[in-house]
């Protein structure tokens, strides 16, 4: 045992034997590298489901081992240890599957973007589970947008609640300070509220700008006059779809509610327009300024 | 005569004998920079209301000569010469005011947002004129945010009619190709269909998220939390709000109608996450990520 701490920088709170990282897309993949980077476990393993991304994850060294796994119902067949970390980096809702097959046994923690529900999961099973969301990733996807640097100096917000152990939870903080983030905590309902508004929210009007440039003026002529403007507005359209479904239908009672603000906002936008209320217009957008340049 | 052409570069129908610039933003002062490191012309005269950015222009050698306006009303007192160039960089109401107190005299050019009703005035008042639309810029304003090189490799749209003269379009041409843009014709009205949905409505829209987020969590959560996905999508809310309020106005109609195809998206997106439909939202997503993965 000396052997293995003796081979691991840092306290050894933040080191475990293997990491079992479930999905290595350009989060998971990441985590990989960095704790492979910074030597904070043994041995880091890669599962999931597409074979070509997991052989990826394995060639760039985000895992040295790789398992491909049919359904979340094949977790079970794997023998955690207590040493051991699971790290479920998959869309949302799988995350929440993946929580009904695992055993007590190992510390358990997500990334996911949203938490309520995925924690709440988690103590309905009455796993080791520390709640975390990493605040980092790009629009891209899969193994080969990993990177071992993605976490430095971004947020990490972790959820705690009552019930989580605080040997665990300081032992998964330090994991996430020793890849170079910086740590908050929140609770899982504050967090979902927060992140509806200021992530969710403008992924939403992303796709929908993206969807209503398309349907006016086509997707060559949007492709044929690249502003500045519309290409930041819409970058994060380019986001995995299948994480963005997952994320709206997750958090749908917070994302339909800024739906709601933004609908408000854009309605008197509109009204200004119509009525050609120009000094409102002004001060409606001198308001909005102000907030942006405080940015 | 021979003297003043040997001084300049490039063929003489590109050159001109003094450029009078009539607000020196960051376009503005763009076009004195360009023009003067190109030797496009003997001499380049900044107008403006503001005498501290007027100062700026000066400083900065984006103008050599500056000329302080109270209002538009002050161009009928310039001594324009048929060599001149009067370029129009106002915010576009106030360009249409200009149009007003300008003789036939020099060629006018003006590099406004929105075309139609620009070009309607210049020809009511039966000015030499080409309605130009270089695509450059960022949300920064003033002359301290000039820059000789914004419209290198840039689009620069030029809306001429039955009626333009074609030598003063081919010099309008030149010029805009001298200091580095793409010269693309396209008539007025489709200049500004276009433009109203890429590049009215994203500001649209970004002015509005910025409000609706600040009305949802404050400004100060939002600027605590700096997530990339929230800064690209509001970034163009730090444009200028007088530009903007003008442009909305002007472009009133196609804008509205913009706002319109936006509207439906996002009630679509609306619908699929209330009713929990997760097969049409992930193929909608899908549409929406191919055409932004296009761009």
């Amino acid at each position: 045992m000396s052997n293995f701490w003796g081979r691991i920088r840092g306290p050894p709170e933040m080191a475990f034997k293997k990491v079992f990282i479930v999905g290595v897309g350009q989060i998971g993949a990441s985590v990989g590298l960095a704790i492979r980077e910074k030597r904070l476990a043994r041995e880091v393993v890669g599962l999931g489901r597409r074979r070509k991304n997991l052989a990826l994850a394995r060639r760039r060294g985000a895992v040295s081992v790789a398992i491909r796994l049919r359904s979340p119902a094949d977790l079970r067949r794997i023998p955690f240890e207590r040493e051991d970390l699971v790290v479920l980096a998959t869309p949302v809702a799988t995350i929440r599957r993946c929580l009904r097959f695992l055993s007590p046994i190992p510390l358990v923690i997500d990334v996911g973007s949203t938490k309520e529900r995925i924690v709440q999961e988690a103590w309905r099973r009455r796993l080791r589970f520390v709640g975390t969301h990493p605040i980092a990733g790009t629009e891209k996807d899969g193994a080969g947008a990993g990177d071992a640097d993605l976490f430095k100096g971004r947020l990490c917000l972790i959820t705690p609640t009552g019930r989580t152990d605080r040997r665990d939870l300081g032992r998964v903080g330090a994991l996430w300070r020793a890849v170079g983030a910086q740590v908050e905590r929140i609770s899982p309902a504050r967090h979902d509220r927060l992140l509806s508004s200021i992530s969710h929210l403008p992924h939403a009007l992303a796709y929908s700008l993206t969807a209503a440039v398309a349907a006016q003026v086509g997707g060559r002529a949007m492709a044929r006059y690249p502003l500045a403007g519309l290409r930041d507005t819409t970058r994060v359209a380019a986001s995995p779809p299948s994480m963005w479904a997952e994320i709206f239908l997750e958090n749908r009672r917070n994302v339909l509610r800024g739906l709601r603000f933004f609908d408000r906002e854009l309605g008197r936008l509109e009204r200004m327009i119509r009525t050609n209320d120009r000094e409102r217009l002004l001060e409606w957008l001198r308001r909005a300024q102000r907030v942006r340049l405080r940015f």
